[in-house]
């Protein structure tokens, strides 16, 4: 490649692809597909801007990655070519596994497949095919690489991955509150005895990344109206599945079927089920949705009616457990209303929690160097702001149940 | 409704919905419908950050609108409720007839129904649905409202579509150079003999705008990748439809299938094909050519594989006419490597044209309004910068074939 | 007025003049004299983008305050036309009372008047002037006004003041940490009972806004470089006026002359030291240090040669008070070099304390209205950070001494 | 040094400060004088926010030039370590020799000696001072050095002083239609022949280039307010020379006094001059008009007030001569109302001209590196925007006169 590769990208204005194996990676059909999976699941239902796609994501954090090489090598550390593509590589791939809307389909899919470890099956297939050319990226990405530092790049605290997921998604949802300056903390970046560490004088910064972090969390990735809609989601999939082996005749596209028809565990997850998997993006979600609005089935139908009108459920957060009795009262006014079962209804009335930890203070922390010399975890290093506090996870409770019309 | 309705929106910061009306027409399923289509069709091929919706932009629209009214009044010109409710309607929904990858469905798919002409279907359905309460929505829409610089603000040189859509894919595909300052062409808006004017001291603003526009053509809307990609698509859904009326079983969702089976015009257009329409967009196409990819017809299953994998056609473009000799070679080429017939290869291999005028100087010009009181076309008002040429359409020629290994 | 008066603002877009009372106002010498005093003082030696001033910052005031009329009013809170004006008037004449260079005037020339107080005597000089048309916006400024909020808006936890000099001194500066998004807290703003809230929904916002606010004490206006330059600032005016009072004779614009000849208190600050007061701005520090640097006195010119050429002290900052031995080490070997005395010396070297406290948790707190009408204090409101510890003040300490050449 | 030397800027996010050599350039007196210079003279009274200076200027280009030494490396130029240094060099001084208010002084004080020679004396002395490691930057300065495209980034239709100031003073204006994205230029920069071209792709980002800059000058350089100010400046400062050299004793500071007393010339600039002028500022000027305004000259006192107060002429432009007749009319009412005389008057009542051309189509023109290496100026290879009408001046002309109160 004789060319500078550029991107136009709305955030950093250009983005350069460094070499050719990242060029052809990005050009490989597994990672093409990112381009029809979106970042954030169904918040564009609550962010109307935020149809940012995984592919873009990816791409980001390359960027970040290379200014990270440049920072660091100008501070003395060596990295070495070989590296160098291991780190480009490794964060260009660490997402390919996602399959659509992520957590959902967890939950009702590929149950029980961890997307990251779904990234690995990709990137050992691809490995396969460029020659072994994507090896030491590979022993990045399971953090078994002996530099630390370059693990802690590619999934840590602060990760090129984070770094660029809320920037982006702040960008795109218009919530600047989440905006954080990853180019400055790149900045701050050092290396020692090959641990990632951020001079003293990013304490604020690091400070500030945590809070933006937790602001987004429970802004964004937590917000009420995106979580049912989430929650719709996953109960229409595993209502699709409880119906196809019940042996009830539904539209899908053949990949989804597929899931919808087998148990797939990582047990039984071969290269043929990779290439199938490969085949699934949020188009097959979406468009089997659009058909089942007008299945005969009471739930299927209306569960997808109410995500592709955007009609969605009532949902209330509140601070302690949701009482059954609270549940039962909607469950039962649904069942009058529409001469349905318990069961049944019980797609459209739930509960749940979500949890937000803000900072995971533990052996993988984000590690302060003071001018001394000394290291110390930030949640020690910084004097005023109780980041202890934010260690600690707190939980909210959540209840789903249909506006009724009086 | 007594909640101030606030969208999160990237570009203006906020978006205040402004009554229940304007609320109600955007939860309607036929707007919602608006989410799932790309404002830019398959330019995020080019600029991956370009995946914003119909749905999005016609919200901006309402928001510059707002802006606009509340200028004019404040200068003065009279503004009724009323009128006021019908500029918001109007621009909500001008493009609501837009089917999914607008340009191409209409070479393929609707041939020779414009979106315009399906908006005002829309409308004149809603307003039905929705109590005669779009009645004066539509006469602007329609440009028939006496006072003419409404029906100026929905569809003009200088109207609060092009305000949006020119900053709004600017920012999405970080094109900065498209960037125009709406919110100050709007402060510089004025009304005379109810004709929108642009006073005088807006003179470099609206050639700014002119020449930002001619940029987003020749850089964005015409850049050389999209319009590829755009032409395999019309060649893709040309090819299916021609494969279904030979009889050739082709996957589809049941919308597209009826658009593919049936010929549709305006004067075949029923209330029965407004609903087929309202419930077609982009997540029916990709999922075709998704199924397409795996078709037993060498053609189809080769030109939906070039999209999904983003493995296009190489394009060039040229001053002059493509010359037919040019084209004959690599139809030539194609049809020995394949073994496929001329027919087959003239979807592969073919040419066009692309045209570009900047400025229309034509009785909907954008007028200037002097201090003097003297009223006159931008053209004319501007001293240095030659409109006049930029009023002339360029054409420029283009080739397509793929790239064949050697 | 009739005309649509507006000024270019690089945060904001467009600032609209409201009325033609606050087009007078800014009109006047007395605000002109603002456009001559930087916001951030000598911040600019660190952050070279920082020379906006006070006048910028006033005029930024008015337009959120504009946007907090709307947002209330929508709400149904209740403002007058007459109090409408007042809160402009109150908000864009808050700071015309600061001196130049700001807190180093107060610890030397004018010691014991705050800017608060002068702000409120040139209010009533120009409320004589503009025939009694501020008497609101002084009971306003004054926080008697019985409506509460009002006063809220002027000066509270979260006021006009801070909502527009955060973001604007972030901007400028180019510290992106310290950006907050003034225009969306106020959307979340409310009134009850004559006291201003913040919605329940923008508990996440505030405490953003809290850390925001921290994080630019920390790292902006406590930047030890500024720290140091202010410091040198405060004692090139203390040695100034000691030699003036010894009978030396220094250049001095004729303002500057008064303030360093005389000993200005509250009790002796009548008419015509207002007027002296008001011709005094950074032009005459500045030049009267330009003029120092060649002055006979070795403090004098080399404390002003310091600061014109950017040639600052060394500082350190510690957690731990400075003990006296370290200060005197240095103040040995400054005497040694140049052959001068202890208070010579005395200087150049010498140590102090900083202070930075988030949040004041009490009576004039930030009020969140909880859904179910409960106002609690934002510090219990939030769950999770731990703003008691922000309460906390956090203090450290400073050393600054003389680069000596080896 | 060892150390990332990082600046924090809004427009760029950070500089780096590429080596030693340029950072004692920055470090030093001559340098950090500019400071006090403001970029766009007396624009601030027009666009609050335009009070950055030279020193931020000189600064921002040292930035772009790094990129542009970056992007031509990566595509082959051959660029060795010291002809990089003298590129830094030469572009971080280009501007040193300006003056305060740098067009008003040329019309005033030192009368024929532009700030090109001046930036050369800087140069040459510090050369000196420096060892002569500034010797190759001053060949690149001069338009000497044999290998023209790195004279042509110093000075030439797009160079790094133009890519600079177009963007900056858009920035801080917040005129955000003379916006460029000097990045994107930059990456289609290369050289061919020793000759910097624009390579095909970026056509119409040239363009925009050249309609932003035009779109700067009239609606910001050229500004009517701005114009009033600069014209009172420079009459203001002829007075000045005048009353001195009849005899009437003035305050001005040292430096200032030496140029109103003496003729200086290039032929008489010697180092002392040089050393005299290197002490010059906006502060001398602007404290010098803070005096004035007690003056007893008629015409002093009140051309001083008049921008201390930011209470300027009024200014009318046309597009055809003023005719004397239009003078003479405010001349004789000036002349009645205030007892003064003719030549008194005017200083208050005169005509001028201002002109804009776009684009100089000659031999140092923008050249465009077609795909078929073929190299032609941009206004024959720009198909549509006429840029040959951008290539004649367009002159309009003004008059200015007191507001006579009625």
């Amino acid at each position: 490649m004789n060319k500078l590769k550029i991107l136009n990208d709305p955030i950093y204005g250009f983005i350069t692809i460094p070499n050719s194996l990242i060029f052809d990676l990005i050009q490989h059909k597994y990672f093409q597909r990112l381009r029809r999976i979106t970042q954030m699941g169904l918040s564009y239902l609550v962010y109307p801007g935020a149809h940012h796609t995984r592919f873009h994501h990816a791409i980001g954090c390359v960027h970040l990655m290379q200014k990270t090489v440049n920072v660091l090598r100008f501070k003395g550390v060596s990295i070495s070519k070989e590296e160098e593509t291991g780190l480009y590589a490794a964060i260009l791939l660490h997402d390919i596994g996602h399959g659509p809307f992520s957590h959902a389909m967890e939950h009702s899919i590929v149950n029980g497949v961890s997307h990251e470890r779904l990234s690995l099956l990709f990137m050992e297939r691809l490995n396969d095919e460029f020659n072994g050319s994507l090896t030491l990226a590979i022993e990045i990405f399971k953090g078994e690489y002996p530099r630390k530092f370059m693990c802690q790049l590619i999934s840590g605290q602060f990760d090129m991955d984070r770094a660029d997921y809320l920037k982006r998604d702040s960008f795109y949802t218009g919530v600047a509150e989440g905006n954080i300056n990853s180019e400055r903390l790149i900045t701050m970046l050092n290396v020692v005895d090959d641990e990632l560490v951020v001079e003293e004088k990013g304490i604020y910064s690091v400070e500030k990344f945590i809070i933006a972090r937790r602001f987004m969390y429970w802004q964004v990735y937590l917000h009420k109206t995106g979580l049912a809609a989430e929650q719709l989601l996953i109960r229409t999939l595993q209502r699709a599945k409880e119906l196809q082996h019940k042996g009830h005749k539904l539209e899908a596209s053949k990949p989804l079927m597929y899931f919808l028809q087998n148990k797939i565990t990582l047990a039984n997850f071969n290269d043929d089920t990779l290439n199938i998997f490969a085949a699934l993006d949020d188009f097959d979600i979406i468009s089997a949705m659009k058909h089942w609005q007008h299945d005969t089935d009471f739930v299927l139908s209306h569960l997808s009616t109410m995500i592709i009108n955007r009609n969605l459920l009532t949902i209330k957060i509140k601070n302690k457990p949701i009482k059954n009795e609270d549940l039962d009262l909607h469950i039962d006014s649904l069942m009058r209303t529409y001469g349905i079962s318990k069961t049944e209804a019980q797609y459209f009335v739930f509960k749940g929690s979500i949890s937000n930890q803000a900072y995971q203070h533990n052996h993988k922390g984000i590690n302060i160097l003071h001018k001394s010399g000394k290291i110390e975890d930030i949640v020690k290093a910084c004097d005023q702001l109780n980041l202890k506090a934010l260690s600690k996870a707190v939980t909210k409770y959540y209840i789903c149940y249909p506006k009724l019309k009086s």
